[in-house]
């Protein structure tokens, strides 16, 4: 197929539309289908208000490109479906952590636990994550795609949870080094940013991964999901809050453990150390505090030996896709996502 | 099978076991494969004490009764698996009301937030709905099996955050009326504690909730379930905490629209009336307000009313046996529990 594969096979702009469209849809028919029981639509509608309000739909992007790498054509309705229910989990995940790290601002509007209240903002994730399995459920996928996709759902489901576990466990303590915050990273974002909707849409066509197709896609997609991440640390702390949708204090208030900051304290003279120590983790912190943070990350060197981890795996990802034997238009897209998830500026 | 039915085949405390040893084998293989990969076995852990720490298994329970009454033998390894996994829902359900309700004991120990704290009590509660989700595609069923299973588990699940929903919208305003009261007790509890899991075994059983049988069970699941909660209901503010093992005031100082509280309010001269708009939802409510409420919710006739709609529920639901065509010894279960489910005193 990849001598007749343009590269409209793959047009990231209609497939981002193509998933808002099925969101809408089935959020709209929940909310009415909960209305004409008697239960409350709000749930459903508050959730469909946050997944407008922005996002960049990179999980099912990429569970399409991993069905047409694994030789699926086009994007049918059952596999479109699939990968919006990806979109509906990491709604989930954004809710509860937001409620877990006592954000305040997402997507530039307020996170929905300032909407509604912890309690509401609780059961609206737990909605989520409920819709997203019924989502994938009755995207109309065969028997065998339903099987195949399950196992890889689930384990991107709790990896994620467990990521988060261990970041939590960490947040406000100093990191022991690059190891364990790198760890974090891999389990709470990696896998169900990149790797994980690449082998969900692979396992759609068929193919597992150990397959070379599969372990190809792998071996690209925990570099960029590592890279993706550690983009993200460093746009938490330097990010222009009016692209990133994000205060510029929230990271640094919450203290959490990044590969950044594990750096910075390993490679500190004893002034930076107390500098960090003192600030890092502070719920008062000030934008004067937060600045000589940031002149401590970047004095350290902490702040370029990132961009070094990054430029690697963003490197990693794209030898292997010189060797991988995927169709030219996917290898095409993946290299283009592995640079806009890595230099990104929101 | 009828014929060669003993009452052995349905063994419920041998289920319990069953149930319990599924789950904590389940548990403890997720912990070791947590620690392998450099993750938390913590949230597994305590997820596992709190399960093994109380509760009755009633889902499970009926699950088997649901397989059974469709004419299922035994119970297979799948279909323990996926009666199972209804308990994982619970404790998923459980761990996030207690947040939600600000609750310090359940099964007469430290909630989990407790425990834990709030933000990892969240995480561990999406653990249990994913791992929720996790026994029940692991568990062995078939193609068909799985395919019928999971709309009924998908909507069971969301009725109950639906329910808890509308609950928690009501909470600390006067019912409006025992009407809307009657509508959460259905979402939030009817339909996942006694519907939803008969109809999930049925449907492991290849019987749609559409046949004689599966209307019978829906017949009888109904009122069981709203008398279920009605019972809750009444122990929430009359129960012993040392059998129920929840405190005596936790329920009035949440202030729940339960139908108990609605009858009351409905039936309250002007000094009834002020004491519990004073005392019913006050999170500084003493023992002796406490008594002051209990002798109105008694003088106002709203506690006999409810013991009388938890009557004629049971009455319902035995006459909906006595006409259905279902197995023996599962007519004789049915009955058993409809009795220990609304008669408890824990």
């Amino acid at each position: 197929m990849s001598a007749q594969a343009p590269a409209a096979l793959f047009d990231q702009n209609a497939l981002r539309r193509a998933v808002d469209t099925t969101l809408t849809e089935f959020l709209t028919r929940q909310a009415r289908n909960a209305h004409r029981r008697g239960l409350p639509q709000q749930a459903a509608q508050v959730l469909g208000d946050f997944i407008q309000a922005g996002g960049k739909r990179i999980r099912p992007v990429l569970c399409v490109a991993g069905w047409q790498a694994a030789g699926g054509t086009d994007t049918p309705e059952p596999v479109l479906k699939a990968a919006a229910s990806l979109e509906m989990f990491h709604a989930f995940a954004l809710i509860h952590d937001d409620i877990i790290d006592a954000s305040d601002t997402r997507r530039g509007r307020p996170t929905i636990h300032r909407q509604v209240g912890t309690e509401a903002a609780i059961l609206i994730g737990d909605l989520a994550l409920v819709l997203a399995d019924d989502l994938l459920h009755t995207a109309g996928l065969t028997p065998a795609q339903l099987t195949a996709a399950l196992p890889i759902a689930n384990t991107l489901r709790a990896d994620t949870i467990y990521g988060q576990y261990l970041d939590i466990t960490h947040a406000g303590q100093p990191p022991a080094g690059p190891g364990p915050a790198l760890t974090i990273t891999r389990y709470k974002t990696a896998k169900y940013t990149i790797e994980g909707p690449l082998l969900l849409g692979a396992a759609l066509a068929g193919t597992s991964g150990d397959t070379p197709c599969g372990l190809a896609l792998s071996a690209y997609g925990m570099p960029v999901g590592e890279a993706f991440q550690l983009r993200d640390d460093l746009l938490g702390v330097f990010g222009n809050p009016d692209e990133t949708g994000k205060p510029a204090l929230d990271d640094l208030r919450e203290g959490k453990a990044t590969v950044l900051m594990a750096l910075a304290l390993q490679n500190a003279n004893p002034t930076q150390r107390r500098t960090l120590v003192r600030n890092v983790g502070n719920p008062h912190l000030t934008h004067d505090g937060a600045q000589q943070v940031r002149a401590v990350l970047t004095d350290t060197g902490a702040r370029a030996a990132v961009e070094d981890l990054i430029d690697q795996r963003c490197q990693m990802a794209l030898a292997t896709l010189d060797t991988a034997d995927l169709p030219p238009h996917i290898t095409a897209e993946l290299r283009f996502l592995a640079f806009s998830a890595t230099a990104r500026t929101a």
